[in-house]
């Protein structure tokens, strides 16, 4: 996960809200999709918190923070909850999103289904690879770099991916932040510094294997 | 990030390491790495801390956890910090890991650099399509998936990593759990349950772009 939080608190002076549960709020949104998806209409507090390994009363308080939900007796609609996390998210609303890097990972990203499910969608492609510029990714258009502040301004672009090699992610992310884009997800394995305007988060797939190892080894004693 | 806790205590008995901090070790390793590359010998927490977002004192008490590191007037050693927490996380040794799933996914996931550079080594791929199986992607050999429990053995693999569609998921890691895998990271965005005694990670990558969104949508109040 992210060196640099995301900021905790609106501008508008509301009281701040863990990072922790707006994470959980996207798991909890996941599993009422589910749920859905399988013919639930309604779900509980315990059934929720059952599937995500919280208690019942860890949903209740997370969803606190920003109102009241659910009915007595009845519990969660799931159709009512999913609107409602998904305005708290701001995911209710379509967020066109720029991809920097088309390599491997990037090419997997522009593929990766679970992003236009959530309201995101990789509306432009970038690359220095003129075999790669031109042309269509699954579905995407990949632009040169120097096209960059152009089609963000123009596909109204408000969020970055980078995918590129790390030597080259602080200045990728440079222009980005130039092109006005207020959000950057990072997964060049490389610490970004950015200014205090632009919300980012860095993703280091080795971390999640690093603590499951750790997990592993503290179990078994196998040290 | 996960609904599925790594377990955090030892088997030794040993008090429980809240999993924000085994979490936060991993960036202090990236940030020493880099520190040790850049010819920096030494650091303190306050450096270390810095260019995270953290205090001073959370870097201390974080590896207070496990032991008295850093010298008076002279603070850390990177490389020997390095060290130990490598040794805290298990990395210091090898870990062979099952890749299943060869899609775009799994085929950037095969070319990551940041899981060997960590200790991770993926030493078998493992698909359904009969035109994967028998080659080599990224230097890795690709098995048919019933092949996935003998090969498990022979390579002494003791983690896997899930690539595969959503609704193959569980199954995949029906057959890990049965090769005797402990460690599992699901980059499907589904949730798996799996029995106690396997470590598992869920990672969904649009959960970051959600927590970005929310960043973004209560800083500019622009809901």
């Amino acid at each position: 996960m992210s060196p640099a939080e995301p900021k905790k608190s609106g501008a508008d002076g509301e009281g701040a809200v863990p990072k922790a549960v707006v994470n959980r709020l996207s798991l909890y949104l996941r599993e009422l999709q589910h749920l859905l998806t399988e013919g639930s209409a309604t779900t509980s507090s315990g059934q929720l918190g059952r599937k995500l390994g919280f208690t019942d009363a860890q949903v209740r308080k997370d969803l606190a923070y920003f109102g009241q939900f659910g009915y007595p007796g009845v519990g969660y609609r799931c159709d009512e909850l999913i609107e409602a996390i998904r305005t708290i998210l701001g995911t209710n609303r379509h967020w066109p999103v720029a991809m920097v890097g088309i390599g491997n990972l990037g090419r997997a990203l522009l593929g990766y289904k679970g992003f236009s499910h959530q309201g995101f969608q990789i509306v432009a492609g970038f690359d220095t690879d003129p075999k790669k510029i031109g042309t269509t990714i699954e579905g995407v258009e990949i632009f040169a770099l120097e096209q960059l502040a152009d089609i963000v301004r123009e596909r109204h672009v408000k969020m970055g991916m980078i995918a590129v090699p790390a030597p080259a992610a602080q200045k990728v992310a440079d222009q980005l932040v130039a092109a006005k884009v207020v959000g950057i997800v990072n997964f060049a394995p490389m610490t970004i510094v950015l200014p205090d305007h632009v919300s980012h988060v860095g993703v280091d797939l080795a971390i999640e294997l690093e603590q499951i190892a750790f997990a592993v080894v503290n179990r078994e004693g196998e040290r």
